[in-house]
């Protein structure tokens, strides 16, 4: 982490970049097994504050947490026709247990909803259990070949909610909620802007009903799924026999829904907030929202600056902003700011002889470079400032990317205007679309660019499909996607 | 969770009684994997109040957190000789994962010193960078063949902290510092006494130096090893070429510890403290601190002693305190009782219609069955009374836990009476212990006790051994153990 060398250009090697941001900042570090990854303490203090933040959610929705086993029996997933499809090849598998090869192989989760849909027949019996609505904070292995730290990983950590409801409208509502409840977390936390809406048939999860997802740009205008919704229908229900006795003393089948979000977050905040000088944390989830640097020269500037540096920390600390006093021997400010600006720290306070005279310190944004970032505050009403700033600034990173989702959103009116757009200035492209299942997967071969989503927010009106020329009331929006 | 079956009796058959508890509580089910359980919402939220707990202490004592992978190649298990011998019978294997047979097998870790050892010797280069003190909340897997729930199930849920230090003495320092820290929170928080004291070369961890532990009786005055820590001395950093440069520039290994408590702490909950009534949960970890139970027979009653019930539950919520108003109408007063009895909720509020008229309610204490662990309060000082009697709670479960231990401690000065005591009156016995390894072995084979510790409370005074008749300043703990 104290390495000084530059970070690659973010423009001219937009992956490279984003590897060494997440290595240098001491997010994440390779592991000696393939595809699999180390989160590292500051990484992982980031994944605690995305994970409280949704927890707080989930529990005011309603929602309680739960554990499920690791193992699933390869016979659950087969119950599930398109389930067992989409999964199959991306199973790790585990033959031996103690020494001895097992009669029957065990999975290792790559979702839970079989071993779930299974618990769900046994503790349903009556409308009077209805709705579950449970939870599972847990770690899943997808078996990935081409894998990218927080974006890929072979194991990952997520939560998965996993809820069964009585009536086909329940289940809806309930996955049209937990989309909401991500949107907000992602916009009032991460200061991550989305396009909500439904995927298409060819990208919906396996065994669903119908997909809702909420899609993020990323700093190379590229898609990023942030998290997905899924109206299950009665396919698992069905699958495990989940059946519960209704008022009229009747047996019915539930209605379920997952919904699930990742460790990738923590990728998308590197990729829309970063810049050439590393990460930038949003205030609300950064492990360290303030860090204090004590300037000094002269000895005998030391201590009077040491000492005002450690009550403004105090202070602020007491206040329950999480601050950091680097008072650092070994290093000088520069190399300080330096460290801090690729680590993300929101705000920088700087403490010099002159400010103690002054009874002042200076504010410095990460967001807004150079002396345009920064202001002078008396330290009397620095909790208070701080405060401001924190909230300035989780504003000003969410306005920049939405600005930036909105700049790279293209509309095209033919499959020739599509791919140039694409080639040459990439985003979101937003068209009417009335193409086949066969036209969407001709198109992701020709362009690698796939729908995204069906966005809600289109107002229903009636347009030409760029690629058939039918008139259809349905818009797409395509993106290259990680 | 609404069956009102009585539970089988706890002196008459305490295998059955912990089942029966821990099912129908709703703590935790069986799983279709065997070996495997479900945390149910009840017991992972015990479970969530006991981890916030210690993780505060860790952040309080220096360390953070982070996340290393599930998976760990077959090749490292096998670099510390006694740490494969320990733990070669239990693996889980992966041989294959996407489809294809893997090159080298991946196990499913057991413990994590091996990787984590591995990335220290990456990260740790100077003396600068020491020390290290990280700790993973994580999923475990040990193929167990006899597997009870929470007590000893094939996977688990746990928290293992992993330190580097310079020196030996720093690394005892820590081992020791972090025993001490789950005593305090067994004390304080579970309510459950312990005796501290050093493993035997028999009964230590694998692949450490010295192995300390928290042992405390059961109601059955069995042991339980509640949590352990270990220090390692150089075995890891010499398998894994952890090396830094002190300040003289001369490479040296560094020294290891590693400390765990897992999900068995909440069998020791349900087993230190429950009663033929069901569950007892000490205040301080309680999901639910208080119920409040609305009784009514006039329909007139009903809404002034409803609005009562929710004033109170809003005063207590609001101070913090973790409240449910059980206002189910299909469910008759004593059935409630009986339920949450059941469930261990530390503190009952019973509100009715002469309680509205008079300004009061009926606190009914968990812990005190009948007519003497009832008080009548006022509603308007009923927030500090309930807070108040849950402290009282608290210490009465500690105080109740202690006696019992130590009226189930027995000395004995012979084999014979050793034999005799444990099989009339069990118990921990505590006795002058100058035996080989060897005696040991033989000892467990014929009595089923084994060496829980040397306590650490022996003031270094000399005896005679109960079993070799030699004279030694050594002292054991031998116990029937979990």
């Amino acid at each position: 982490m104290a390495e000084q060398q530059k970070l690659p250009s973010r423009s001219e090697n937009y992956p490279e970049w984003y590897n060494q941001v997440v290595l240098r900042a001491g997010l994440a570090d390779y592991s000696p097994v393939r595809g699999c990854m180390v989160i590292r303490p500051y990484g992982y203090a980031l994944w605690e504050n995305i994970r409280d933040a949704l927890d707080r959610r989930f529990k005011a929705t309603g929602h309680v947490n739960a554990y499920f086993p690791l193992f699933i029996p390869m016979s659950f997933i087969e119950k599930e026709k398109e389930h067992v499809e989409g999964f199959a090849p991306e199973l790790a598998v585990v033959t031996h247990g103690g020494g001895k090869k097992l009669e029957e192989p065990l999975v290792v989760r790559p979702t839970s909803e079989t071993i779930i849909g299974h618990m769900y027949a046994k503790w349903i019996k009556s409308y009077r259990d209805l709705p579950v609505l449970i939870n599972q904070w847990a770690n899943v292995v997808r078996w990935e070949l081409r894998t990218r730290l927080f974006l890929r990983t072979m194991e990952f950590l997520w939560q998965e909610g996993h809820t069964a409801h009585a009536t086909a409208e329940e289940a809806e509502e309930e996955a049209r909620r937990m989309l909401d409840v991500y949107e907000d977390f992602l916009h009032n936390e991460a200061a991550i802007p989305v396009v909500k809406g439904q995927k298409s048939e060819i990208e919906k999860f396996a065994g669903a009903l119908r997909s809702y997802t909420v899609e993020a740009m990323m700093g190379n205008t590229w898609a990023l799924q942030a998290g997905t919704s899924h109206n299950l229908g009665q396919n698992f229900a069905k699958a495990f026999n989940i059946r519960y006795l209704d008022r009229n003393n009747e047996l019915q089948y539930v209605w379920t829904t997952s919904w699930g979000m990742s460790t990738r977050v923590v990728g998308a905040i590197v990729m829309v907030h970063g810049d050439d000088q590393g990460l930038r944390l949003p205030p609300r989830l950064a492990p360290i929202q303030v860090v204090i640097v004590p300037i000094w020269r002269k000895d005998v500037d030391k201590t009077p600056v040491l000492d005002t540096a450690r009550q403004v920390e105090q202070r602020l600390r007491e206040a329950g902003i999480r601050v950091h006093l680097d008072d650092r021997e070994e290093h000088t400010p520069g190399y300080k700011f330096h460290e801090w600006e690729l680590r993300g720290v929101p705000l920088r306070v700087e403490i010099g002889p002159r400010d103690v005279e002054q009874g002042q310190a200076v504010l410095a944004r990460r967001d807004i470079p150079g002396r345009e970032g920064k202001t002078a505050v008396s330290q009397e009403s620095i909790v208070q400032d701080v405060r401001t700033m924190l909230d300035t600034i989780q504003q000003a990173m969410f306005d920049r990317a939405k600005r930036f989702m909105e700049e790279n959103t293209h509309t095209v009116s033919s499959y020739e205007e599509f791919k140039d757009v694409l080639s040459t200035r990439g985003g979101f492209i937003r068209v009417f679309w009335a193409g086949t299942d066969e036209d969407e997967i001709r198109i992701k071969e020709e362009t690698k660019a796939t729908i995204r989503c069906y966005p809600f927010d289109h107002d229903g009106s009636e347009g030409t499909c760029f690629y058939t020329g039918k008139k259809t009331n349905r818009v797409a929006i395509f993106a290259r996607a990680y």
